[in-house]
């Protein structure tokens, strides 16, 4: 499934910066606001550049790219593996000379010509200024993991183990316990779980002071008997409105065990975030039901990639979610309705590490939850986590960002700056409000050819592609925007949306003229016809009023972006790539994606379905401590832009409109 | 019940430090390890000064000693109340010039004549050297209790409410509800309970955004709708072996609403800690049930005393618990085994804050408990609520410290360092193994009163004080050590603890003589015959072997705090006060104390009964957070000596035995 989800070379290197020497320090006012670094890594083919806020360590920086350098000690300055060589180590900034720092364990490892030399650890070089740098070739190989568009991610996982074999105590040394097993571990400052201390004794003296600590970010949440450094795993939830995904990571790897997903238990009280809202407005009593059914949803789930992994529960020493904002609060228990009422405010944006059993999952004790935060309540975690697992915010390309859904969720970055919205495009994509509209399941059409004329081999003028391969029964949302792409293009949609007139398009698309008719008053177009004399009634159909709320939830959505481009002072031809995100996205042709307009219009090869996202980043922020903070990061370097607020917000739509 | 235990006027003012201008720079070394400040406060007879780590504010370093200093913020350099003039505002630090400088907020209180004269406020100004400082009259009277051994506590508590009216949002201002929250509170910085997040949308907007938040040190515990401010309560808990007391304390006023005690559910598995421990040890089931019992001792007493004082436990914020290290232990279900056998380990010395529902309280669900840190296995967190409430580490005076009970804890200080160590008295202190032994109940002889001849007006010859002024049943642990202690004085004892002859005591103690019997073969003493014919074994005597078990337990205290004073360098009559803490102490007769020996040879006005200072520590604690750093504090002040380590234990134990 990861493989799937794998967009290899999406990413663009960027380009190489220069050196910058540091001549330019007489115009520069203070530090500049972020700082190049240039690596040339033993066997790279070329250079990579990237930018850093100045005061990052070189290690740190190189670690958020997926630069690999030495390191057993994770940039603590203990190992002294992660060395470099720094080609302008004396270099300048605002025109004063400056020369990266000997620390002291540089003093240790390298010798007086070697530091003359540039020779430095990587975890102690802070990055204030521009800076070129050789890596030597790795004498370890560190462990990375391919996940999200593209990312390399190296391994550095919140949730840590420690093997420890401790002396026991005599008169002489009545540590306790705790600062005992502390003093073992004194790169850290933790804090201590209760349950830890009330077994500590126990565990401790049952097999001679060895043991393993098991820690999360900065508290010890276990101590286990012997050596179980190995053994560690985490859940990935993707929790989603209509489906949750769930994949068990094998933390020592960094590899995916098992994934399972499920329908969200909360269905039963409606499709959509509102629906949900409103029931907990309406029946004091629907919320905690609602908060325990999706805690099934992630218990079943968590009991199911565990069992298909061999992987025993208690083993799962932490789980990443991310869900949009309503899905996080209900969850949680918060009351959402202030978000589903204007003006749509949140509880809270971020949130605590929350103890995994108080959200009902079946794991270890001690395991935290790390909930993505929000940055608006429609803007939620599962967009922060499709920014992380996007790299939206480490590329230097404009690009564009679509969760296309009943809300849907734009972001645009310049490369430099990033803004984003929540456009309210109503629930013609997920099938709702349409005459024959139905979830991507078995029997929906998904995807639609027209022809305008006969074709020469006698092939049919309508092809179809059904899901499932079965009789079709009904439309999706991929089929939907494919069937008005493709009546636009054969003309018997007009650019306003409008079906043509019935004598007209015997002249414009003979082989399709017989399907447009009629159901009652309404003007619908034949797309599958059961039988060769079956009633329109009776057939899959496409009504003009569809079409009207297709046109609706587009113009929203390209409202929304056109918005954002003016936001950034860009044209729609500047952007460099649409990544289409959520399961609908994913599942949308391209090209009739640009046809109607839902996407700027760009070359269909800029256009690229990202897939599920969310879930991606769930895992970074597993995988690594770094993408996690990446992921917090983000709520400061977004621009969250409220669209009902915005005076143009009209005029824009209704030019939006038109095909 | 807290008059009876206010001591006042016990703590000397301290002498008065000469101003130091600062012409000895020269021979100092870096900073100084103690800076002295003077305060002349309006109103007072003298100057009073106190010796505080450099760096301190002056602020907190009057705060932290009772001087009250006008202020509204409570030191966070916004109230622009906390106004004091500093006569040598113009100083030196190691032979360099140095001036107090002016901070932005004293430029903005100040004029430049007020400044130039010295004129800043108190929470901005830290001392980094000896400073003479006046207090002009308060404006606003400060709320102050006093608590411990006369000390006088400025009213911090941990627990702070903070009513607040916020703005509504609106599209404009989408802020989330909690950093809407927090945006009004900005000179915290609080982590957020999960609890909180779940009501806060429905509180905020109960009443129009007016609410008032409960913050519990620097976590925010609960948000109430409207102005609940006034209304804050907490409980400090004496966990004692035998006898537990809660005391519910009024934070807003700092006074004690209501008090109740009883015995610690826990008894039925032993009386003292050793039989309590090994019950956990033999019985896996006994750690459960002992914490249970624990907790059920607490709860009830809790509802006791909130009924008392009309109360809603809900209302309850905080509890504090001193205790020692194993009560402490198992309340927190932690394995004391390790503490019960050499070389006396704990868990852990100090404590996260423990949610009060882990420890099955029933208050308010977001409370935190705070337990006292425990200095050794053997010195636990009722000494240092002890050593807190005495002022053991405020004082200049040499100080001795001691709990009497099964296990005896010293603490000895020369007004600069700080020793302690506990010595094992064993029972006899409370009732144990004493042929007549009880406790301090009704009936028990607690004053023993002899005359070695017939007194003139024909009173007895004995005189005995008995609990309850019903017939002597027993001998508690004071009665014990005056019956020794005038045996001792009338001769009928000898210095080696060995009963005289009869026939001698015919002529030393002719009105005693005929007392001195035997039961079997063992020679005994009749303290009380409840019939002029009562055969020996129906009387209440005082056996050889009880004088035995009584001169062991004296020899291993007073070993200790010999061992103590040799460790300072000091003599026995160096001592300027003794302490007699612990409900054995309190009761203790102080001549008689120093006629056996278990305190040093010292006027008797210098050995005063301390009361239950745990309890006070305790309560000290709730009402000032810098009461309760202090108490954290005393673990690095403090250096506990190991005695069971000692090659001179045996000798000095030797020599300690005679009377």
């Amino acid at each position: 499934m990861t493989d799937d989800l794998r967009r290899e070379g999406l990413i663009a290197p960027a380009p190489a910066a220069p050196g910058s020497e540091g001549a330019d320090g007489a115009d520069q006012l203070g530090s500049p606001a972020r700082v190049d670094l240039t690596f040339s890594v033993a066997g790279a083919p070329a250079p990579r550049s990237i930018r850093v806020p100045p005061g990052v360590t070189v290690f740190d920086s190189a670690s958020w790219n997926g630069i690999a350098i030495d390191s057993t000690c994770g940039g603590h300055g203990t190992c002294h593996k992660c060395k470099i060589q720094i080609d302008n180590v004396v270099g300048s900034i605002n025109g004063q000379r400056h020369e990266i720092p000997v620390s002291r364990h540089d003093a240790k490892t390298f010798t007086p010509d070697q530091l003359a030399a540039g020779w430095r650890l990587a975890c102690l070089v802070s990055a204030t200024r521009d800076l070129t740098v050789d890596v030597p070739p790795l004498t370890t190989r560190p462990k990375a993991a391919t996940v999200g568009v593209g990312r390399q991610v190296i391994l550095r996982p919140g949730l840590q183990k420690r093997y420890v074999e401790l002396a026991e105590p005599t008169l002489a040394d009545q540590r306790t316990d705790l600062v005992r097993l502390l003093d073992a571990i004194d790169d850290l400052e933790l804090t201590v779980d209760l349950a830890v201390l009330r077994t500590l004794p126990t565990v401790l003296r049952r097999d001679d002071f060895k043991v393993t600590a098991v820690i999360s970010d900065e508290a010890l949440i276990d101590v286990e008997v012997g050596d179980t450094s190995k053994i560690r795993y985490a859940i990935a939830y993707d929790l989603g409105t209509t489906t949750v995904v769930a994949t068990l990571l094998d933390l020592e790897t960094g590899t995916p065990v098992a994934v399972s997903s499920m329908l969200n238990k909360q269905q039963p009280f409606g499709g959509d975030v509102i629906t949900r809202i409103s029931a907990t407005m309406m029946d004091p009593e629907a919320l905690p039901r609602l908060q325990e059914a999706a805690a099934a949803t992630l218990r079943e789930l968590a009991a199911e990639v565990c069992a298909e992994g061999g992987v025993d529960p208690g083993h799962v020493y932490e789980v990443a979610i991310a869900g949009n904002a309503t899905m996080t609060a209900l969850l949680l228990g918060i009351d959402p309705e202030p978000i589903g009422v204007a003006p749509f405010v949140m509880s809270t944006a971020t949130f605590p590490p929350v103890p995994a059993t108080e959200l009902g999952l079946e794991v270890h004790p001690g395991a935290r939850a790390f909930l993505f935060p929000s940055l608006g309540a429609y803007v939620g975690g599962d967009i922060v986590a499709g920014m992380l697992a996007s790299g939206i915010d480490r590329d230097k390309r404009t690009r564009l960002f679509i969760d296309v859904g009943t809300n849907c969720e734009i972001v645009l970055t310049d490369g430099d700056r990033i803004v984003s919205t929540a456009a309210p495009a109503g629930p013609a994509f997920e099938g709702g409000a349409i005459r024959c509209g139905m979830r991507a399941a078995d029997g929906a059409i998904e995807v639609i050819r027209l022809s305008a004329t006969d074709l020469p081999d006698g092939a049919e003028p309508v092809t179809l592609q059904v899901i499932g391969d079965v009789e079709p029964k009904g439309l999706c949302g991929s089929g939907l925007v494919d069937a008005v792409a493709e009546l636009v293009k054969v003309g018997v949609l007009d650019s306003s949306g409008r079906f043509i007139p019935e004598e007209q398009a015997k002249e414009v698309a003979p082989a399709l003229a017989d399907r447009l008719t009629r159901i009652g008053e309404e003007r619908v177009f034949v797309l599958y016809r059961p039988t060769p004399d079956a009633e329109p009634g009776d057939c899959v159909v496409l009504s003009q009023r569809d079409v009207r709320e297709l046109q609706f939830a587009k113009a929203a959505i390209s409202t929304g972006w056109s918005l954002l481009l003016t936001e950034l002072g860009l044209e729609a031809g500047d952007v460099q790539q649409v990544l289409l995100a959520g399961s609908f996205g994913s599942y949308l042709s391209p090209a009739s994606a640009v046809r109607i307009g839902l996407v700027p219009s760009l070359p269909v090869l800029r256009i690229v379905s990202a897939g599920n996202v969310a879930g991606e980043g769930a895992k970074m922020a597993l995988l690594s401590v770094r993408e996690r903070a990446g992921a917090i990061a983000l709520l400061e370097e977004v621009t969250y832009v409220e669209l009902s607020d915005r005076a143009d917000f009209n005029d824009r739509f209704v030019e939006q409109l038109a095909f």
